[in-house]
């Protein structure tokens, strides 16, 4: 389970900030990581074949020291198939993607996941939007398929997470981002929350006092974050409602008190979703839509919750482009269509402080995610 | 190729306005066309199985005379090969539809149309955004998928158009919009003019003068609307810059003179577009961003043309939302991301007007699509 990768010295003291530089490449490398592509054809890393995973690291790259890797459910269980759950063939696969690739995209579903690790060297001309230090302790949130890793070792395999503990590097470009992982949340919590912080902080960004908004998959862990990060800017005069299919879910959400109505309807239901936002509007309908839905064929619902000059975001991964398009085009939506963003810049920032000032909605993650 | 239908006695004195009213069912349908569904379950026309499509209309509905369907191209070819392009047999499937289900719906690929009708009646308790007559013809705009027709006859079958020459009726919900033919464009041109006419109208609601447009795929139909709308509202100051791969293409929206830069690259070189933005704005990139390019993988492209705290607007129906969703993660784009609408509030009467005012592009249109 090993793999001979040129890793510089143990960089203990670098993280106390008082050992002499680490070495980097003269000049900069791209901000996309086009300089660590391989490949002939000019391509993003994602869309490539292999990266140059190699060290020192260019003027404007993080390193990292990695600790473990989260790796994307489609990904994992594919190997699990592929091994019959073996965990020293599943090791022997990423080892092999990397050899072969620079980092560990799978072959077949073609996803990554995230790393954990700590800041071992930021490149003397990087101007990225990461405040991080040597030493610190971050989760990436950009994909693996497209960051530059090489693993010395992997320790163990952990099947029922999806991760593995490793020891080894990876890189970050200047547009990468990552996040300080806070000391106050267990680990599983904190990316639990990164995962879907671009959501709240968008919703913050969105909404304004007194307006009412409507959370489709209010209940998830996506949903719950919007209605608590909703309420916050649509104050007392503003109305949060809530679709949430799950009893537990629903429940959960409203002993929060966050929300003015948690309705439990299913929101693959676009004429049950239409009659309750009405009615819990008065007929006003929606100012702003927040669809969070994990489930496909919600997109007409949140069409549907929302007046003709109001918002909507879709974050839901199953959301389809042109059922979004043609479905407001068939009902006569002419509320303003936007794609959830994952990159926000200081979101994983502002989900943290959401939980460290809500003590309900802490323990409800702990509790949940822990 | 005939079916019985019951149709109202012929309305040409209705459309002289001095004959007494058609009758309607007494009371308000839904503005969404609940009421003409038949299926058990509760579902939206779009997605039902059977729509009534009897008369007398409710209240608030549109009646048309229909003259010509124009199939979605996916659903004509269909039909073409199930048939071996026999005009008897596709004229008998549309008529087995409408038959079933009360709706022209193409049972294998779940596509549509549009249809072209002169309006035969206004109920009385019509409030919605289309300011018809009768006697007006018209284009509707909403998907024969989710529009009440019945025909009394296929009187052609147009296989090089995908067309067919009926008579029949067709009704418009409160929701639904429709264009009015204009009378100094040729009926194709208008039908492609319409096909698109959500992007322009939203490009003039989007650029604020002085801004840089980037439009991928400019010289295609709707891109070509989207530079002559930019420019306009851009103005001297600003900066409009087309991104499109066909020599020819290119050269018709050079001689519109209504770009700053026309830029033939592949819209799927996310590497090349990028580079060619940063050189044509100085760095800058683009504050508006149109993405009409009509084939896949255009996405990134579009991404890496904004700056971050610009827009993006995507319109072509080779979107993908996850590759757009994560696509924007991965390379760190804070821009606002938008999804195209083909429902734009008089979207019919500025496209129009775009080419009633401007000659070359009238010419150019007349020359295409004529």
């Amino acid at each position: 389970m090993t793999q001979e990768v040129q890793t510089p010295r143990s960089s203990a003291s670098n993280a106390r900030g008082n050992a002499r530089p680490l070495p980097e490449r003269p000049g900069n490398g791209s901000p996309l990581g086009l300089h660590r592509v391989l490949d002939r054809e000019r391509r993003l890393p994602q869309a490539a074949e292999r990266l140059d995973n190699t060290l020192p690291i260019w003027s404007n790259e993080i390193l990292i020291d990695v600790e473990r890797l989260n790796i994307d459910a489609a990904s994992f269980v594919q190997m699990e198939r592929e091994t019959g759950h073996d965990r020293a063939k599943i090791s022997a696969i990423v080892l092999r993607n990397l050899e072969e690739r620079g980092k560990q995209q799978n072959r077949i579903t073609g996803s990554g996941g995230m790393l954990v690790g700590r800041v071992r060297q930021v490149g003397s001309k990087y101007r990225g939007p990461l405040k991080v230090r040597v030493g610190d302790r971050i989760a990436t949130l950009v994909s693996l398929t497209l960051t530059p890793l090489a693993l010395a070792e992997i320790r163990a395999v952990h099947l029922e997470k999806h991760q593995l503990d490793v020891s080894g590097h990876a890189v970050l470009f200047e547009t990468g981002i990552a996040a300080k992982l806070p000391d106050f949340l267990p680990e599983p919590v904190a990316m639990a929350l990164f995962d879907v912080a671009g959501a709240p902080a968008t919703v913050d960004a969105m909404v304004k006092a007194g307006q009412r908004v409507v959370v489709l998959g209010g209940g998830g862990k996506a949903g719950t974050l919007c209605c608590v990060a909703a309420r916050r800017k649509a104050g007392k005069k503003g109305k949060v409602i809530a679709i949430e299919p799950s009893a537990r879910a629903a429940e959960d959400l409203e002993r929060l008190g966050c929300c003015d109505a948690v309705l439990q309807i299913d929101a693959r239901d676009p004429v049950a979703v239409q009659a309750a936002v009405e009615a819990a509007t008065r007929g006003k309908m929606g100012d702003v839509v927040i669809n969070v839905a994990s489930v496909p064929d919600t997109e007409t619902s949140a069409l549907l919750s929302v007046h003709g000059k109001g918002q909507v975001l879709f974050f839901g991964m199953a959301t389809s482009f042109t059922k979004v398009a043609l479905g407001a085009e068939g009902i006569g939506c002419g509320a303003k269509l936007l794609f959830g963003n994952g990159y926000y810049r200081g979101h994983d920032r502002f989900s943290v402080e959401l939980l460290r000032k809500n003590r309900a909605l802490r323990e409800l993650f702990c509790r949940r995610y822990g």
